[in-house]
């Protein structure tokens, strides 16, 4: 039997009541002043917008107990209820798919992960409705009356079409124009968002991690692929026909190793998990089973090891610097699988993002912040809190 | 003695109204409804803001004759009165002053040059002021009665802060940090504009030219430098420290020739005009002495002038397909002045740019059109255009 389709609608029904609940979302507990101030809205839309919200239990508003002044009263905080609405996210991958339920905040409640032994699109969406099956009842045991499960994000790496539910293309699961969130709506009674994994961390990343606050940034993720997500004017780039941020095709040299795209020197062609591998059994000869082998060598002191995670540094840096000269970002954060080997080649990314970096663009704040695999498929999940709180807007 | 500064006040003092506005002088003339439709605002949104702006004299509305039905009566549509106010754009290169008046639909109505002989920030200033004062007494002279100059856009390459009005650095001028909005404020009278010049005519694509009514584009500029203006989610990107668009700087190959910034094998290392006329002296042993000669010799056949332009070519195909796979835009313009040999390098740009370019970023329109100087002039003028719709929004 499906679970019955939610059909509670979140009481933000103007763009200005959605932009307020944003603000305390993703950077809250915020004075009402504070949220008007960084909203660039009045003080009377702030309360407007509040008022439903509060009715709603989607806000609440109490004492700053933590910075209590030493005369007087402490401020009035406005903050976002988390527990009001849970939402699941799910990262499908070539071999797993993970699954985390997470409140209105986007912090994780439960994590499962299940293997993937069949990529057929029948079998991905069993699995998927099982999952997601699975944690709803879970949730809803650990949260009995609680408001339970309002929305599902699958995030899929490859060409994405989000505004229409649809995968265009997977390469790793081997699909074409897939209507999965039309699907998957089916077979979990939810209402479904369907992203790009890139682009669900980096709205992940936009609202409730490094980037919140901030209109302009790159999230880049090393590892098989190296890929890319944009922020530009407050709002997550997906390009007019569906292809953006795709860094791993910046050609860093041109007579350089093929890559799968038909070019030569992409930067995934060498820096991605594969190129590395292949690098380091051409320039040593030693057979590299996996990637733990392959930073294994290179700590260990092999020079082909190493060369290799050196090139691949470099290639990464140019690649961010080339972000960097075109868009002029305040901020890169490194992520991906990759980061765990990240010791091997961080000099190398730094020095030549310096290098190849355009006068001023190189005050761009480069960082690392190590995400596992649990965080895309917490991207996922931000997308459809996303998706629940324009809803109506 | 000084002109009086003008006073009067652009009467669209909300976002809603100036976005309206906004949308009739780019895509209009337009009915109402289609006006509402375009600025996502309803009809009433629309009819509320366009009131003031008929009485001010900015828009008009009447029907269109050029539609008329065969039956019934014709549609009444809203366009903007461009004989309501006039402006001035100036581009300043290194050795000339470009000057356009121009009506609020930025269609010019003079255009004058004056040599450069002094880079000198008093000199550069006194002949920008003599210029703005030639224009305005013979824009009032051919315009009695009319509304007069309402502002005055600057554009300088390099550099340059439009919020603050200074130009941080300008290689051309050797300039730096100079308050050049507030100085020709002081010796024009007039309310003064001031940004990157190949922005200034990015923003000229966008509301008056080929980008009219797209969100999503980007103008790419051929000479001298190479340079590129972008627009991402219907606004011009300016970058979190002042660079942005560097596509110059895209390296293509990183064992190329030298580029003045300290890299290797830039797009603008290859494909400027100095790094032209240096290959061709290279590898032919002539003495070219200006670009015009270069073309001509390519023309003529002369292997290695023809083998120089193919070269440049392949360079900006490969920048080109850099800007489509990380911004995925509609379309990209290119223009500049570059373009006069456009035959000796279009086959090039244009096969490396589908090589390049990652999946279905190839989609991107990608087309030339040519912009003559006084263009540049024409988006300093577009400039100053915006600046005063959105003074009180
Ligand atoms: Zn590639
Ligand atoms: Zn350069």
């Amino acid at each position: 039997m499906l679970p019955t389709p939610r059909t509670e609608r979140f009481p933000a029904n103007t763009p200005a009541a959605s932009q307020i609940f944003t603000t305390v979302l993703s950077q809250g507990p915020l004075t009402r002043l504070e949220v008007a101030r960084r909203a660039g809205l009045s003080p009377a839309a702030v309360t407007k917008a509040v008022r439903p919200l509060i009715e709603a239990g989607y806000l609440t508003e109490g004492a700053d107990e933590e910075a209590r002044p030493a005369l007087g009263r402490p401020a009035t905080l406005v903050r976002v209820d988390g527990g009001r609405a849970l939402f699941v996210g799910v990262k499908v991958t070539g071999d797993e798919i993970i699954g985390v339920v997470t409140d209105l905040c986007c912090r994780i409640r439960l994590v499962r992960h299940v293997p993937l032994t069949d990529r057929d699109l029948g079998a991905v969406l069993a699995a998927v409705a099982d999952l997601v099956h699975e944690l709803r009842a879970e949730a809803d045991e650990a949260d009995e009356g609680g408001a339970g499960v309002h929305g599902l994000g699958i995030a899929v790496s490859g060409d994405v079409d989000r505004g229409e539910g649809t995968v265009r293309y997977s390469p790793f699961l081997e699909w074409r124009d897939v209507p999965l969130a039309e699907l998957a709506a089916t077979t979990t009674g939810l209402p479904v968002t369907v992203d790009n994994d890139v682009r669900a961390l980096t709205v992940a990343e936009q609202w409730f991690g490094a980037g919140a606050g901030r209109s302009d940034f790159a999230v880049v993720t090393v590892g098989a692929g190296i890929g890319c997500g944009l922020v530009v004017h407050g709002r997550v780039v997906s390009g007019a026909h569906g292809v953006a941020g795709e860094i791993g095709h910046v050609t860093v040299d041109p007579s350089g190793p093929p890559c799968h795209c038909g070019n030569r020197g992409c930067v995934e062609a060498i820096a991605g998990d594969a190129a590395i591998l292949r690098r380091i059994r051409e320039t040593t000869g030693l057979e590299v089973a996996d990637s733990a082998e392959a930073a294994r060598l290179a700590h260990s002191g092999v020079p082909g090891a190493r060369e290799a995670y050196a090139r691949a540094g470099e290639a990464i840096g140019r690649g961010i610097a080339t972000v960097a000269n075109l868009l002029g970002p305040e901020l890169v954060i490194i992520s991906g699988e990759g980061l765990a080997a990240y010791d091997l080649f961080a000099e190398q990314i730094r020095d030549t993002f310096a290098a190849a970096a355009f006068g001023s663009a190189a005050r761009c704040d480069v960082r690392t912040r190590p995400l596992p695999f649990t965080e895309w498929a917490r991207g996922a999940a931000a997308t459809a809190i996303q998706s629940f709180i324009r809803a109506d807007s």
